[in-house]
């Protein structure tokens, strides 16, 4: 199967399966497991703020960030197909008892300074107040968009101009910095918090980090046992973790296998795909999703139904060159 | 002061009055005050619905509302300026755990079964599902828009193709009946629960009904018990409400004054009145809502602000033609 | 029928109705209800706090200071038997998201400081801290128990020298002063905020006060629109509630009546009455409650199951010396 | 250092790193990671439930099973020593809002079938109602100790008759069947659901397993995405986790060598070993236990305060009779 699904599913590789094997570790619930506060160190250090948390999701990243930033009954301001919005199971209504505001971010995702300052609510005797503005970069859902540092800087600050905090949802954080050419901590300087993966394109098995000030990481620390997110001798899978952040090297690789993957898409009748600028290639088409995706998967590839004419292609550490011709072949094959 | 702020602010007629010294009581805990009875099988029967419930306010009511119909972690699609999401503090999050999606119901607030059927959410892993639809008319932040039957019915039978139920903000649904000249119980005919409220433009001091299924009443006394609504002699109360019943009659001609008020400003420089439907006046301000507002404070008429150029004019009840007359010339000596 | 079922049965009197017809009125949601405002002072003043919020009832005023005093996630200590943990719903945990950990107020219901200090809990990465001690006086569940001023100190005092509020349930302050014989604000000199109720023994129809000092009552009283709280012209139902604070003085009554009722059960075989100190008499029965309950009532006496073999009754206002003497009577013709 | 402080201190061993270097691993979000599967179907069938689901740590087994069993407001049944209560941050209040009512388990943590029929609450206007017991066994706070299958037996029947379902928290549930001689399955055969972790004397380096019904882990499986507890290619740990099983066999040396350690202790003076059933013993001591903890850390051994005079030791696979020696000659020499 060449799984174009998702690039969650890559497999560790014989290095990362190694250094797992010979991790230091120690119980992290007491905050004592080497690897694990190696990786902590690192991903602080990457992204320009003062701490970082792992954590066994995103999702729980971004819940955890929610909740600490937030006090019950506030607003939260989000893109409207942002995963924390979208793909969390309402978790910020659940775990945070917030009540989300969205905002209409166009094609490609983009949340604008006018829009947060139109967004923003001022807490009265009636109105909840705004807590926090969630911004997404790549942004998974609008396929996989690289949003320049300009734009989240003015986003950002529109909202502290109100006194509001940021965080952003960085899943694919690396993707984007790959994508811009720029430092991830040049994406990421003017927000407070950031959530980035392991999981996705860098490749690790387990694990995302959420990182921000000191204090906000210490109050992080407490709502994720109250998660559930502590984990012990978790080092094992800290290493490949640390392996993965390598990995932000062979990103390049990934967005022009998409390119040529849309390309190629482009050339089969009833298949319309974006021009990805990452990892991500949304295909609309002309039959339903589900029928086109039932009829790859019987010939070896796999995608994700996005919407009922909406097919998402991820590229990832796992799929190489011929797997992108091959996937062509296929869809031209139908 | 001629009191223009909201239609909340009438002072209880000599009847009124009368009827609460000479209220037949009991405690409505036990379910035992037979005015505050009548009163609630009355409102169920005006309304087309099994059964009705008196709550000490429009919020609770909604409140208890969504509570009732929705399990923690649903969606519920609301108009984006409707009460239940904007004025209420983040209620439907805080004691009902849901997540709002809005819909942007144009000038007038109204929803259409397409955006019923885009905004509906399958519940998976992924995704919460929509667990509610919530309208209002009239439409009180688009200026007291009377919303037509037939458009309530379209957006109820939208939801319903997804087995979602629907609850109508009807705080000024009376007025809407006189509006469109329809009774009342043909609008909600086909949502399933409705609140509409005594203390706006029917004139009563304190409360308002939640009505639907009898089933759906029963949960809903629980969860006003849980919220701290239960009262004990509430007939004091409640045979007012009785009484502002009779008030529907008189609600056309809060309207004609809401029209005469619109055309009186229209005249006057710098202020831009919309067209009422029904008993609200919004007005678009050249100067800052706030500057206009203390100009005819201090000359004796009272407006809300509604924006940072909009000002909300309500007329009721304690408002007679001397008082339009007057406030149009008070604006226009400003 | 005899009811003695619950003080809060009882019916306004006529001065109360007449006030009622005449109360000057405003709009409550904008602190314009000249009575509100009037019985907001006295209460405030009579309690020995710097403000008041009259709200629907007993059950909102507890939840709301629970509300307003904790954040989610803290424990909060409480009699075992004690109002709003027993009789709310589970409203602490639904409304504020806090964990109760209950005492054993023994007989009584009395907490100890001792208790208080045991039940404290430091917060740390795996315990969630103490936010708030409640306490009960009268405690209804344990026969109306009229607790003294210095166990109330000391019980407050304990939980001070932790640096937590104490919220104290005064449902039936105004019974436990008049036992005392002391003023309802040496009750309460030391806790933080107390909730007394009009609509029980003083006999008001509706409505309860909170009070505390201005910065919680302010916050209180956002909590309080979120709850749905917010009443228009409630001075309809708060000028009967200024009368009522002059039925404190005829408390003494209720409760000679009560130790009246008390020792004519006492010659009743198969009835076991307590020694009443208030104006609640808790009743053990040989056969089972609700067999005793429906043959009373048969009979035109009401009282209220308390257990399986427990039934209590409470004197108020509108039960007078023919009364008690008729249940008496009742009771022993069974 | 002799690290005493709790079994969740265990270093993985060779073969487990082996076999995290050699798993079969799978996106586990999509139920394609098989050696996860293989672990969850071992789990299921050892401890005769219908299946089973790997979550990262305890805390969040117990949370989502309080969450899958409850509907917000329910009552629930714990020992008041119990973990899910006193060490989870007041999760159950958070997560599920719900409400606790605790049980005193008398020295060994034993919750009495009489205990849970006086404890159930039937739901009514008022009261909340009970909606779900939970057990634990071995119950940590108490020291470890083994609870028969008869007395969980006779508590989930007490809790079945009233259609109040049970969930055992069995952190160490393999300890206590290991004591009792009995296997794990036949402890929980009464109890609906049941948590056991993987992580502590078992050693695996993360990972706990929440097991029931096949409809409850169903729900249970996305209240785990709802907490941020899915994880990707989580084989990594799982391996481990399924050669960890295979250490129920030698818990009995744990076991053994705390009963050494209490002997041992026993002749120190100013220190009282309670007498271990398990693994766990707590010590009593004259002197403050943060005055004998550091001195005993500064000499190379390591416990967990329990209390201001208690302190808990626990042995484990890392701990070997050498280590107990020791242990006892350094505490002999303070």
């Amino acid at each position: 199967m060449i799984d174009l699904r998702s690039d969650t599913v890559t497999k560790p590789s014989d290095e990362m399966r190694e250094a797992a094997a010979e991790a230091e570790v120690g119980d992290d619930v007491y905050g004592e497991d080497p690897t694990v506060n190696e990786l902590e160190a690192r991903m602080a250090d990457m992204l320009g703020k003062e701490a970082a948390l792992y954590v066994p999701s995103g999702t729980m990243g971004n819940q955890i960030a929610v909740r600490a930033h937030t006090e019950r009954g506030q607003e939260v301001l989000l893109e409207e197909e942002c995963h924390t919005y979208k793909w969390e199971l309402g978790g910020i209504a659940q775990h945070s008892q917030v009540q989300a505001r969205t905002i209409d971010g166009g094609d490609r995702g983009v949340v604008g300074p006018g829009q947060v300052h139109d967004g923003y609510v001022e807490g009265d005797d009636h109105r909840p107040g705004t807590g926090l503005l969630v911004l997404e970069n790549t942004h998974n859902s609008k396929g996989g968009t690289a949003i320049a540092p300009e734009r989240i800087d003015e986003a950002a600050q529109a909202a502290h101009d109100h006194g509001v905090p940021v965080h952003l949802d960085g899943a694919r954080l690396f993707n984007a910095a790959t994508a811009l050419d720029v430092p991830a901590d040049r994406i990421v300087r003017e927000v407070d918090t950031v959530m980035s993966c392991l999981s996705k394109g860098l490749g690790a098995p387990v694990g995302s980090m959420l990182a921000g000030p000191d204090e906000f990481i210490e109050r992080a620390r407490r709502i994720r046992k109250l998660m559930g997110g502590g984990m012990r001798q978790a080092g094992l899978i800290a290493a490949p973790g640390l392996l993965a952040l390598e990995n932000r090297d062979r990103l390049h690789e990934d967005h022009r296998r998409a390119r040529e993957l849309a390309a190629g898409f482009g050339d089969v009748p009833g298949l319309s795909p974006s021009e990805p600028e990452t990892n991500i290639v949304l295909v609309e088409t002309d039959e339903p999703a589900d029928v086109v995706l039932d009829r790859l998967r019987e010939r070896g590839v796999a995608g994700s139904a996005f919407g009922e004419h909406t097919i998402r292609f991820c590229t990832h550490w796992d799929i190489d060159d011929a797997d992108i011709e091959a996937a062509i072949e296929t869809a031209a094959s139908l």
